[in-house]
């Protein structure tokens, strides 16, 4: 499968997308963006499991139970998570989806709403009715990128991918998608979101458990500082454009190689752009007793601000990377790790390797650095991508003035 | 409980205790110290639950088994963890302990062991020979801060307590502590090392049980960056000395308080050592199911790096301190929630409160602050401490070169 980055949401048959800006705030800008399937598409969706969620997450829950998960747009803010907003929040969310609904004569369970921004505020509600309008009049299916530029807060650059899949000579579908994020996110701007759109034929029962495992091999594989906002949110539709229905055993391995394709390099892209991040970090966990297993030691060292801030000054301190996979609660025995740096072994059988503390210095100055955990515990293995902990972390969060 | 600082493990009757100067290398010198009793004393100690363990914690933990927890040594080096040392480092914390034996005249089994430092090099084992006979020669009842001094790596002051409980007219017993340690601890010099001594007589179970208690409500209560090492250590020698015996449920309770009492202090000054740290933080977690519940939200809103940046910042960003709560896996109902910023209400049932963004932006300028969290899920509450997140973690931790 071949990854394409000018192109992103209506690449897929039958997809239009638009966004506008909504209004202006002391910190920057409200925007709105909108995806709409020009047919019914079902729909699946992965949310935040932060105890704390935001309202629009309870209202895009409760319209795809509603509609059986058909849906037809899909509508999101920027400039306010609308999170811990109390009664007037889903008062808010309700509303804009009304909006949405009644400008496309749609039935209002048939629209998805995610909001990105500020936590505790509430949605600057009369300049978003005013704004949703103009939404319509630009929507269009060419590669305008405004709306991705609409869900971007932090993010340094656009986010977004597509791909073309050919199950057979006849039988071809797209994929494409968004998202926004730089690190766990922005303090105030807090949110990963993403929005997936295929013009594949799919039922809805194997969308939703394709889009559980890419998720779980991608946003939930990516670690930048550990924590989950109110807002996480990934969405996928499929309204069945192309013709193109995944039915054999085969054709869905197609399909979810393709969905976790897509969202693994979207949830990279988030990584690379990490707050502050100069260095990106690929953490391969071989070897353990069950993919989770695997994926949990990543996360251990992944977030752990002594590896990260190591990664950062180039200092070859693996001692740190060891120490972290031990206050991992994996199971594994310590004696039967092994830690390799760019394909070096550092540490073995209980043993520390005889390795030049030059070339060590110099695997760890790199900008991207490769670092292998052995677990020797089992069969299963998992990629986690992290970054650094710099100095520009600690600036864009805690000078960052609400 | 009055205490003192200016006295500290030679403070309780029948300790001395001494500090040398063992050899110089790159970054700085490697250290000895030791703290001995004139008689044999009970002792207990709680490691770390780092899967990587160091040599000295294998060579302590048969040394307590063998002599059924009867000792009276403890020796400690600062400079080389001797973690990740394989073999030759469990020989190394063997021939350490050997050297102790000999000098003192006493069984090897009777003497326990420590170190803090560099992880994944060997020690220096020759100037550490040459160097013990000095520690005996040095050896004193008086308060000459050598022990606490060989200890310290990036500490920044020395942190001792002590203090005299009377239990009766006749009954009196003191306790002593020092400890070493800056946030999780500076990386290479990785360690939370505590020594405790008290005169009391005390049996072995029950001193076991007060330190697991006492570390419960002090050192696992406070966050600097979330890591435990490969070395922490908390030891306590109990030697009779003072006549006192706690045999009452009243006396123990007098003990217990006086220990975790000495310990919570101790814990604190570290973070009030953290690495970089610029304000001190008091999280109230309350009304929560469990103790360990309530220390868990505790310690998954002090160990947030957005929450610890915010407060560097003097960011009034307390969504960010709901959203850490939401990710903290404990056990409470999200719409019960009460967050308070100084006694001042800023969440409530769902609902941000209505506070001036002034007054927030004072609260949270503080370099004192002081954040309630009531759950509103039973009846047990903890206080966990912690830091901001600051340039100068992050400058300490990075450019420390190996």
């Amino acid at each position: 499968m071949n990854l394409a980055y000018d192109c992103s949401v209506t690449y897929p048959k039958g997809f239009s997308a638009s966004g506008t800006i909504a209004g202006i705030k002391t910190n920057g800008s409200y925007y709105l963006g909108v995806i709409v399937s020009e047919r019914t598409a079902v729909a699946a969706a992965v949310f935040t499991k932060n105890k704390f969620k935001a309202a629009p997450i309870f209202v895009s829950k409760r319209n795809l139970a509603k509609s059986g998960s058909k849906v037809r747009a899909i509508v999101v803010n920027s400039g306010c998570a609308n999170a811990l907003t109390g009664k007037q929040g889903l008062k808010s969310a309700e509303a804009i989806v009304a909006e949405v609904a009644k400008n496309l004569r749609i039935s209002k369970k048939e629209v998805l709403v995610a909001s990105t921004g500020v936590i505790g505020r509430q949605l600057p509600m009369d300049s978003i009715r005013q704004s949703i309008p103009s939404l319509f009049t630009g929507l269009t299916v060419r590669f305008d990128n405004h709306f991705t530029q609409s869900i971007m807060t932090t993010d340094k650059f656009p986010k977004q991918v597509a791909a073309e899949v050919t199950l057979s000579a006849k039988k071809k579908f797209r994929i494409g998608g968004t998202a926004k994020g730089a690190g766990m996110i922005h303090p105030n701007m807090a949110t990963m979101l993403c929005f997936v759109t295929t013009d594949a034929k799919i039922d809805r029962k194997k969308l939703g458990a394709a889009l559980q495992f890419a998720v779980g091999r991608s946003f939930n594989a990516i670690t930048v500082d550990g924590d989950t906002s109110t807002n996480d949110s990934v969405f996928v539709m499929a309204n069945g454009a192309s013709g193109a229905e995944i039915k054999t055993a085969s054709e869905y391995k197609a399909f979810l190689e393709a969905l976790t394709g897509v969202l693994r390099e979207l949830a990279m892209l988030i990584v690379r752009d990490g707050e502050g991040a100069t260095r990106f970090v690929t953490l391969n966990i071989e070897d353990a007793a069950t993919y989770e297993e695997a994926v949990r030691v990543g996360r251990a060292v992944g977030t752990s601000p002594l590896v990260k801030t190591a990664i950062f000054g180039g200092d070859p301190n693996w001692g740190r990377v060891i120490s972290s996979i031990g206050n991992s609660n994996a199971k594994f025995d310590p004696a039967k790790v092994e830690l390799k740096v760019e394909g070096i072994s550092v540490y073995r059988r209980d043993e520390p390797q005889k390795v030049d503390l030059q070339v060590l210095e110099d695997l760890f100055s790199k900008k991207e650095i490769e670092i292998t955990i052995r677990l020797n515990a089992g069969k299963e293995s998992a990629k986690v991508f992290t970054c650094d902990l710099s100095y520009d972390y600690v600036k864009i969060n805690g000078e960052y003035t609400t």
